[in-house]
């Protein structure tokens, strides 16, 4: 197996597997619903699938992907709140009834499909996404999705009038979420919401807390059981005024993924200008583009010398190909840089511009012959 | 044929082919080497070797692409300032010559093949990078590429060390260079450049000035002829002097396929929050992904409605799939936008991120019948 030839992802099939029975002990109601988007390989799926996992996408071609891979339709949760109007007869017709949305304007396209009289078999299941504060995550979801508080009443009438049952409330904390007070405050909302809903007759009873978890990017953040613990509070909490949701979710995509991914790339060359430039075989056309959005991995290195500033970029020719400023040991070409938390968000954003290929997955089982790996060290 | 799926890239293939005539026209010594990381298909390619393009690439699978597509070696340049030793040495085996450099890093990497004594049949034709101001580029390169003054000496003198021939000198105005200026500031640094390579003995005798020239994006721009004019003054001035390089190159990318291009795509979402939301089918990872970098595109609209402030943005779930806010008929799901001078730098940018396929390719003069772009309507 020719593993010498970066960039590579190395995927770790436990701990992929670990990361979903950490999760499913921290918050045992809920189906854990693995975010495809984060890392949509075959093999991760199937793992995930012989836990029992659930999943959560966002399109026609991740739910047909799933169906393919022998997923039950009524495993995939359809969370993208904005939708092509035959994305959701499409998803509806497969059996994907959980549906997201947060605007009056994508109600108006579930109403053929909410009301009883419905020609398809199955009956949408209409989850109102909300906005939550997104405190302390990395990438604030801010604007591009929720209804916030002020559009609630205008969503609520609009379901009364037209007799499409509200299902559930959904959130997202924001990813990569490193503080459990983004829970904490999103979940307070979800209770007003419930609370208003009631007041236009609606009877929400699946609560879907979305993803964020976060993985070690150097920081402290709070452990999977730690959230657990703050979401339990709350749903006891409830539980003591009465309710009790019937489906519980949460959709983790990095949290599972991320942890278990180690992204191998070589520098191929440097340049010492005013600043030390590392180019590498890996950028932000090649699985790094969350570094513009400001991620910083932690890193591993082969090179031993003393540590220097240096600016880590891809190997295009495209002024926007720029990673970050890291201290790492004096490179040279061929050094080997391995990011880890990097199994997330990085195979699945490559394309091949310019001619340099996003990383191989290489599962670290495959791995039959340790000396493989010696181009590593 | 399916034309009603969008996104498309409609491109016109008279189009990219005008824009190599008129370039060509506005530098006649110069050899045109098309930039394929802009838009690799094939098709476009093909076009551009019938008018006797060269091409520009920065990988050994660019070069690759274009050997199997009959175009030969030397008209090939590897403009990449930094490569991994093996893709110089690939290249190099191909009988792929030209290559850029920016560091005394770079050289080192060429030494074995720059001397007399190479190994190759083909011997390294090394082209210094220089720095040039940027100005008036909307994408400045600065920083990632090119030597500036204070590192000539240092690399001439290695240079002269290492019988390592300078032959020649290149220099990038910066993506969608929007001002002559830019053309006219970096030829007096080349003309510096050139005079301070003949103190360590040295003789370029390859100018090549690199692509930049801009698109119409609604903003006055010099056209190919202006541009044109301020570079042959120039080598009119180094003519008197008594220089006249033995080979010319300029590497257009956007020139050529970008105003080629109209990208179709549609609205599928609407949400009016505190700002409107229109949700495309095409965004920041099927296509669209300079928009993070600030362009905004010329765009026409099938919606006739009054216009509204609205903030455009792509179908996944990821909070980065922004593009940005434009002055559009009020919006509605099923319209269509079309974005113009689209055809560089978007199918080649298109990942599958969340199951949101990028833009098909349609060639105009593919349309037999003329109905099927009545959806565009």
């Amino acid at each position: 197996m020719a593993t010498h030839e970066t960039p590579i992802l190395f995927m770790d099939r436990t701990r992929v597997r670990d990361n979903y029975r950490e999760l499913k002990k921290a918050l045992p109601p809920f189906r854990v619903a693995y975010a495809i988007k984060s890392n949509s390989h075959p093999e991760i799926i199937e793992i995930l699938k012989k836990e029992g996992a659930h999943f959560e996408t966002a399109s026609i071609a991740e739910i047909e992907k799933l169906l393919a891979l022998g997923v039950s339709a009524g495993e995939i949760i359809l969370s993208n709140p904005v939708k092509a109007p035959e994305a959701i007869r499409r998803a509806l017709e497969h059996g994907v009834t959980i549906q997201s949305f947060d605007s009056v304007e994508e109600l108006e396209k579930f109403k053929p499909y909410a009301q009883s009289s419905t020609a398809l078999t199955h009956r949408i299941r209409p989850q109102l996404r909300i906005v939550v504060p997104n405190e302390g995550s990395m990438w604030p979801l801010s604007g591009k999705f929720g209804a916030d508080e002020e559009l609630w009443p205008a969503i609520f009438e609009y379901m009364k009038t037209h007799e499409i049952p509200l299902d559930g409330i959904t959130f997202h904390p924001g990813s990569q979420c490193e503080t459990i007070a983004g829970w904490d405050s999103a979940l307070y909302l979800t209770w007003r919401c419930i609370e208003i809903s009631r007041e236009y007759g609606l009877n929400p009873t699946t609560i879907n807390i979305g993803g964020g978890l976060p993985v070690d990017l150097g920081r402290k953040i709070p452990t999977a059981a730690q959230v657990g613990k703050v979401v339990l509070r709350h749903l006891k909490e409830w539980e003591r005024k009465g309710f009790k949701p019937a489906d519980l979710i949460v959709e983790p995509g990095r949290f599972i993924s991320g942890s278990a991914g180690v992204l191998a790339s070589r520098v191929v060359g440097v340049a010492r200008r005013e600043k030390t430039w590392a180019f590498l075989d890996c950028g932000v056309f090649t699985g790094m583009m969350e570094t513009i959005d400001g991620i910083t991995y932690p890193m591993l290195f082969s090179g031993t010398g003393e540590k220097e500033r240096v600016m880590l970029c891809g190997p295009s020719c495209d002024s926007v190909d720029k990673m970050y400023e890291a201290k790492i040991p004096h490179p040279k070409p061929g050094d080997v840089i391995l990011f880890l938390s990097a199994g997330a968000y990085t195979s699945v954003y490559a394309s091949d511009f310019n001619g340099f290929l996003g990383p191989r997955i290489v599962f670290l089982d495959e791995i039959k012959d340790p000396k493989d790996l010696l181009f590593l060290i």
